[in-house]
């Protein structure tokens, strides 16, 4: 009988598995300087968490959970927020504001397997919430970027693109699509360049926007405005009256007060699948297009409300590992050396001190030294000390007749291979001291 | 519309997360200086993998997965073992041997959530494969150890106990047990406290063992050995052959040799649920009985060849976090500063000096330091002081007029109350190199 892993899903073996330590140590770090607190929730939810808040492109993806005896549904989380918003919503009057969590939750999605996309992946998410002003949205993107940077990546290699759904939807309201069309055009226009142009054109006129409406909709959405520049002249090319524009005017002057207008473009061709947005949106892209959304957020000040909870404004950001992993390879930025290193490789030179090794390694390990030994029975140290080199060890440690009469054991460098005899009693600190 | 998180599930907020990854740390601290190398695979398997491979308890516990549009059924894993006897055959002969692996899976049984048992649980796994010699088997136990003391935990709380499935079934077999009925014996004893008296007995006889096999098995099964005696007093009160007993004195002999005797004990009433498990098994138990089982595992030589791999003697142990938490709770071992320390709480005392916090806070952040600033538009310095100290942050740096001419910033040590001004270019080194 054989068995394989689950299409779209993946064994992460020791390699892998430290490249994926490492990614989450460097999504750790970035979230504590950035005063996020971490939090986690369960595997699965109430079905309804989903389908009642997600969009619909997810809810079609989601793996339903059965069990026998109980008649139930649930749903393995596509997505980590819905989790999030019923815990502020439960807790919401006991949780002291603002509320900045973070969280690298496993999510699956029953997507068709190919580059960028599996059906379980690690997702960091940062989310704030209790303030309504883009100060929050700013630094959402700026912890996103934060990130970025402490990877190895740079403006000339990824850019923040950031648009705004009050504004999207008043450039749309004003071309004709009805109130309640928005979120469907919204999801449609996040879809624009998976669909067939025919497809994506017959879907557009039934929502109301017609040949010219949409040749209109293009001039906007498809300019793109560095942050960098002035807010006057990129509010001048958004054909929106001034009053429209007060909040991304806001996010303009505090993205360059965090000093990140390097990083961000607006680009209100950008409006995200997800139903619950409101305010700011934004996604992450390798600069040539060459892989699909590294990231992306936004504002979603009414979800907290719709699952129980009191209205609380909230803006966050959530970042797969599998666009990221892709992106970082092709740059040259994955780390080499990133498995645990190996203190000490204990060998027994003679029969006699072959007992010796467990209460040995015992010692070390116990003094927080990585130690291992051989499991053959083999005295031979030319043997026992390539095993050694083969375990990336830093130091041999070698007992022989003479430990047992001396009370010294022999501590061979296996960098330098100098070779010297320390008393027992001090091998640990020897060992620790010589620590990288 | 409210939503509540799935029965036997567990929301994990800032202060109960920061717990969560303090024992994963140690978890992880404890296995890597064991010279285990980390490893994580899907969240759900093939249904059968379970179906052949666990025991019926598990099985009738699995929470079923499904996707519309495809019949495959799927099962949230409900422990990792068979996960890990997949990836081990899938590459058996790409691995280098011996193979030594740890993960700490979530895993998700279905049962009925009480004191130590929930729905959605964290598992400790190290598994050692392809040393069929027990001392694999004590390093196993030592590793388990390693971690108890780890934790603060002493041979007087907990208890290593010890059992050895072909001892058991030498015993039964002399008892009058048929072999093909022995995996039901095994998981009869294994749920003995579970049953009611009665129940037991009736299920018992089904299986062969009368009123006076099932005494005379008592007689074995309820004494306790410490491994601290000496084996030839110990085997003298097994009744087996020292032939059938070679394996479990070697094992107590590498047991001392790692100097965890006063840790261990052999019941041989031990003999686990899982219908893989073929040599020793243990079990961790609090001393005073008063929780369920803390860990347990045991040797399972066939388990990898029977998923496909080639044949490769195997041994592990799976620790949850559920009754460990309940344990080192009761102990007083939990500990209590594990939420990530604040370096700065950056403060504007001044209207002019407002615009200048989010590049500094960006500064400290890039450097490496957890800085927060209020999203409060107040320049009231007690108001800040205030809301710095409820963050907990270690010192304030306050921004203002004289900041703006002079270039410099004053910071307030929050635990002394000490105030003094910094030099703007030498904040980021003064915080790094005041920290703890």
């Amino acid at each position: 009988m054989k068995f394989q892993a689950p299409k779209g899903t993946r064994d992460f073996y020791p390699a892998e598995m430290a490249w994926r330590r490492w990614l989450e140590g460097k999504w750790r770090a970035v979230s504590i300087r950035n005063g996020f607190e971490e939090v986690e929730g369960p595997i699965f939810e109430t079905l309804e968490l989903y389908t009642a808040k997600s969009g619909d492109e997810i809810v079609n993806q989601l793996f339903q959970v059965t069990r026998e005896g109980s008649d139930k549904i649930h749903a393995i989380r596509p997505e980590f927020t819905p989790t999030l918003a019923r815990m502020v919503a439960e807790k919401a009057n006991a949780l002291p504001k603002p509320i900045k969590w973070f969280s690298i939750p496993n999510l699956c999605r029953g997507e068709q397997p190919q580059r960028g996309r599996l059906r379980e992946f690690l997702q960091w998410n940062i989310d704030m919430m209790g303030i309504a002003e883009p100060i929050a949205d700013a630094e959402c993107i700026f912890t996103t970027v934060d990130l970025l940077s402490e990877l190895g990546l740079a403006p000339n290699m990824v850019k923040v693109k950031i648009s705004h759904r009050d504004v999207v939807r008043r450039i749309l309201s004003r071309l004709g699509v009805a109130d309640d069309h928005m979120v469907a055009t919204f999801e449609l226009l996040d879809r624009r360049e998976k669909l067939p142009d025919d497809v994506f054109r017959e879907r557009a006129n039934a929502i109301g926007l017609d040949g010219t409406a949409l040749e209109r909709l293009d001039q906007v959405a498809l300019v793109r405005y560095p942050t960098s520049e002035p807010w006057d002249q990129i509010k001048a090319r958004i054909p929106l009256p001034e009053s429209d524009l007060e909040d991304l005017a806001d996010l303009h002057d505090k993205l360059r007060a965090f000093g990140i207008d390097d990083w961000c473009e607006y680009d209100l061709g950008i409006v995200r699948g997800l139903a619950y947005y409101t305010g700011t949106v934004f996604e992450i892209h390798e600069i040539t297009g060459a892989e699909r959304a590294m990231a992306g957020g936004g504002r979603y000040d009414q979800l907290i409300e719709s699952v129980g909870g009191p209205p609380t404004p909230a803006v966050g950001m959530g970042m797969g590992d599998v666009v990221l992993s892709l992106v970082l390879q092709d740059k040259g930025l994955l780390p080499h050396d990133v498995m645990p290193q190996l203190d000490a490789f204990v060998i027994a030179a003679a029969e006699a001190a072959q007992s010796r090794v467990p209460d040995l390694v015992a010692t070390l390990r116990a003094a927080g030294l990585h130690a291992r030994f051989s499991y053959r029975s083999t005295t031979n140290v030319g043997k026992l000390l390539k095993e050694a080199a083969q375990h990336h060890a830093r130091a041999a440690v070698i007992l022989d007749d003479n430990t047992l009469s001396a009370d010294t054991v022999a501590v061979k460098d296996l960098a330098t291979g100098e070779q010297t005899d320390v008393p027992s009693a001090e091998l640990t600190s020897a060992l620790l001291h010589s620590r990288r």
